[in-house]
Parts: C-alpha cells; structure tokens; sequence
C-alpha cells in the first residue's frame, strides 16, 4: 500500500497567537507512528497579532504566519494558496487561537466569523472530494462556520461559549473529555478536544492519535 | 513514590535561532509518560539572530530567548537565573541552534566558545549534587564546555566537524544513531543523537524517550 499523504494546516507559532505547538509536533508525530507522510501549510498572511507568552501582553511587533509556522515544520511548509487536494488523501488542522485570531475572526466575532479564502478553500476541496479532515481543539468550530447549515457532527470538548458559536452556526456538537474523538461519518470529519480542555501533553498525544486513526480510517 | 521533577532547559523557539521545537516537545511527553513532573526554564537575554524558518535569512529584528521559549512551554515558565538544583530530580536539555547560539558561542567559536553563566551554573550545580542530566542534539557539546578537561563520554551523533570540536574540548565522543543514548554513568550524563542526524519525527520520539529513561534511571 502507497504511504497515505497528509495536508497539515498551521496557523503561527505559539499558543496564544498562533498554531498550538504541543498539537501541531504530536500531529506530526501521530501521522508519522500511522504510517502516513506530511506536508505542511500555512496561509500566507500577517498574524492578527504577536503575544508575549510570558507576561500574555501584546507586542508591537507584526509576524507573518506562514514565516512562523516554519518553525514548527522545520523549514518544510507552504503557502496554503498552493495546497491542491488531488495531493493528499486527508488534511489536519491542530488548533491553538491562532485558528480563531488569523484562520478566521472566531476570537473577535464568534458565530459571525469570516474565514480565510484560503483555509475555506482547501477544506471544501477536500469535502468535495470527500476526502477526510481531522480537526483539534477550536479549528472544529472553525470547520463549523465553513460547513454553516450543515449540520456538521463535531466536538470541542465542553467549553459552553464555544459551544454556543457552533451551535449558532448550525453544527451538532457532542460533549467529549480528553482524548474522545467524534466522527462525522457523512462528511468525514474527525474531532477531539485536546488543549481545549484543561489538558496534560500526554492527553494531546492521545488525541491526536485517536484523531489521526479514525480519519485514516475513513479514507 | 513521590514524582520525579524535571528541569527543561530551553534556548528559543525554532531549529535554526532557539529551540528545536520537535525535540522539546518530544522530551516534555517523555517525562510525562515516564511519570515525571516538568519546569520549563530559559535564560533571560537576547536571542543571537532571528532566522525567518521559511527562506533561512536573518531577520532584522531582536527577539527574547525567554519570551520565546515561552511559546513551547504554553507560559509556565521561569528564568533560569531562578533555577535551584534543590528542587530537581534531573536536568533536560533539548537541542536546537539555539544551544549553539544563544546558550553558548559554539556556532561561532567552536571548542573556544563561552557558555552562558546561567547554564554553566545550573549544570555544575546538577553535576555537584550528583543529579543526573540528560542532553540531545547538540547540547552535549555545551555539556563539553562546561565539562572540559574531564573526559565526559557522550554523543552528538556522527558530525565530523561537532565531534572534532568535542574532542578539542576533552571530550570522550562516541558514534551513535538514530535513537541510541551514551550514558556517562560516573558524571550521571546521557546523550543522544537527534535532530543531529537526518532523523524523522518518530525517532526524535524514541530519542527523547530513551535519553529520559537512562536519565531517570540514574536518579
């Protein structure tokens, strides 16, 4: 069998500005213990802001996402305005507020959010093509403003705001605690909570890999 | 039994100006399956240079190898000048250009290189208390430095030029792949190749989880 071959969209470099990195490498890591190979992407874009990780305070400073998502695959990353679907046989999205601050405006206008074109683009591709996501932490709720009236089947764990966007969007959440994945077998989509709950990096290891085995599956 | 505490030494976020951020990840998730507790620390000063991942150009802007480093550690961390052996079980430090540029001058100095005063006192403190340290990529060649003139047996891989370097040092190199760990058991020191060699991300796993391993072992 030919090495399945997934897509993994980042979003920065760092928890409170960007892509979760704990998520992101264990990502990575599950698709690699499962026998798929990787290639990341990143939409082309300056961060919505820089945060100090320290303090939590803003920066004055501007970073671009596709630059700072480089660090986490190392230098091996594209602009996401290049991902084709015919490429891959899945896409990941690892979350992180990056996916709510520069994927889309989830963190600033909730259920009224706009996304990026391009995140927009390559995941109606790959439902077009009825081609698996995998999707952690908040980017489920950002699937859910894309798949708006769908009524997507989707988890980010028990967060009751978020949960109250993705309702207001139309999606059907399921509560789940760590680890637990929900499957959207008609859209195949694939869901766990990981750093949206209050959660240990041995729980986001085991929720990626859950989240990597069911979308594999699904293939 | 009461939980081993671990120190984590970070330099930055991102394999070419800070921390490999894969191997950082990856030790924070071994000490956790090993049943160990972690603090995160990172010296308090300037980074060397900021490299754009994407293009590997410096960059012309300042950066905090604290702040970063904040970014892997989700902002529980501490500086390392904060740093008491009393209160740890070991000592990791995951590797990264980083260890080269902003823990040491090694990148540019070579065996001449100094090391950064925090660093060389929290390992001479571990070293002096007979705690055990745990060391990939490379950082044993910082381990080196610190140690010249006492024959420390280690490992860095298979690089001619870093193993050269070592030697100049005093150190005792020994050849090693993907995975494998030298244990220097007088000095309680365990090193282990990594990102050093042409690895992918499920060796650097292994890596992290067998460097952890001998080090707990040691206690």
């Amino acid at each position: 069998m030919t090495k399945r071959h997934v897509a993994v969209i980042l979003s920065g470099c760092g928890v409170f500005d960007g892509a979760e990195i704990h998520e992101s490498v264990l990502s990575l890591l599950a698709l690699e213990h499962q026998g798929a190979t990787y290639q990341c992407f990143a939409p082309d874009i300056p961060q919505h802001h820089v945060i100090n990780h320290l303090s939590g305070d803003e920066m004055d400073e501007s970073r671009s996402v596709l630059v700072e998502s480089a660090r986490i695959a190392r230098g091996n990353i594209k602009a996401l305005s290049d991902f084709d679907a015919n490429d891959f046989d899945a896409l990941m999205l690892p979350g992180g507020f990056g996916a709510a601050k520069n994927l889309s405006s989830l963190a600033f206008d909730g259920p009224n959010c706009t996304v990026n074109t391009d995140v927009k683009n390559a995941v109606n591709a790959m439902l077009e093509a009825s081609k698996p996501i995998g999707a952690l932490c908040i980017t489920p709720a950002v699937i859910a403003k894309i798949l708006e009236g769908r009524s997507a089947k989707l988890t980010i764990g028990s967060d009751p705001a978020t949960i109250g966007a993705i309702e207001a969007m139309g999606g059907d959440h399921k509560e789940t605690t760590h680890a637990e994945v929900v499957i959207d077998e008609k859209l195949k989509l694939v869901t766990s909570p990981c750093y949206m709950l209050d959660a240990s990096i041995s729980q986001i290891a085991e929720g990626a890999e859950n989240t990597v085995s069911a979308m594999l599956g699904l293939i």
